[in-house]
């Protein structure tokens, strides 16, 4: 049974399969949606269009663009470190981070249960472009999970086998947290990647 | 400094603005926006435009509605007890409760600090209903805040002058929690309101 009228209730129905929204927080938005002014939510529906049609990804490194090539890769002062992550998300908090390297989006991870194969992913791009463009080494920052660091493996060998530099991001304890609360895996790796002071 | 395309981070900052999201749950939305097939975004933004076109107060209750009357007012078999509510979604959460008589949405609560007098919330339109329909009792279920009771005073002093049945919706204990974890307020009313058995 329905209790708001038709479209409210398809309109919650819709926002409620976006990530972290539940049913509470969707009639919610619904709320502040009827209360907004016309033309705000207006705007927002252009947005919503206009980003589904306009943003594809970077001919070269597959990160989100607007144009053919992403402001990184249009970017000449970059150094000539490739970053290689799993998703665009990821490459956006390493920038963030600081990092001015340029950078390679694969699209997600090999995973034998999902069936992901390498081939899948922009892997064999990567391996095209390492031919071309003069890089001095690869960081691959794929996630610390199972299929990340399988992933991490896997190009690893690519990489030894064609002779490039490479390298892991550390794993070890997130600044401001305390030891007593981090698991064994992270404390052993913590250990196992110390640093000489 | 932008890391996402424009259009990316405008509809971000669009997103930010919804009830209850934070920066980082926009940023996931967006994403999962640009995962989401095309046909179902646009669905979406046609939705949110059709809804801010389309939704407008009941002439009767000023419950939301598609049409001039609200599914409610327009079915006859509604008892003639009348719930008056703050907003509309208090009106839902009392129909889910199984209430089947009708209902007034003020629109508000009366505020002093916000500066809304009675007059700007749909009460001038309640007394209207009150000499026109015949209702046998009217449940003031505006919310019990400060600002609620206020009005609840405010409406029960009105239909004490005209003479109409009203009543209070009861405070107390929420069914299910434990005594252990209820505010002195709550629990003195919820003697106060003791049921004889």
């Amino acid at each position: 049974m329905n209790y708001y009228p038709d479209l409210v209730e398809r309109l919650i129905q819709k926002i409620v399969k976006l990530p972290g929204i539940g049913p509470k927080s969707a009639e919610r938005i619904v709320n502040y949606i009827l209360e907004e002014n016309q033309e705000e939510i207006v705007a927002l529906a252009e947005n919503l269009v206009l980003l589904k049609k306009e943003i594809r990804l970077c001919r070269r490194c597959f990160n989100l663009s607007e144009s053919e090539f992403c402001h990184i890769c249009s970017d000449p002062e970059r150094e000539n470190v490739l970053c290689v992550v799993e998703e665009a998300k990821d490459l956006v908090l390493i920038e963030k981070s600081g990092f001015r390297g340029k950078y390679h989006v694969l699209g997600g991870r090999i995973s034998p249960l999902d069936r992901v194969p390498a081939g899948q992913l922009k892997i064999p791009q990567l391996a095209e472009r390492l031919c071309k463009e003069e890089i001095l080494e690869v960081i691959i920052a794929t996630n610390p999970t199972a299929e990340g660091e399988y992933t991490a493996a896997y190009l690893s060998d690519m990489l030894r086998e064609k002779g490039i530099p490479h390298s892991r991001i550390a794993c070890g304890i997130p600044v401001g947290a305390e030891i007593e609360y981090i698991d064994s895996t992270t404390l052993r790796k913590s250990i196992e990647g110390r640093k000489k002071l």
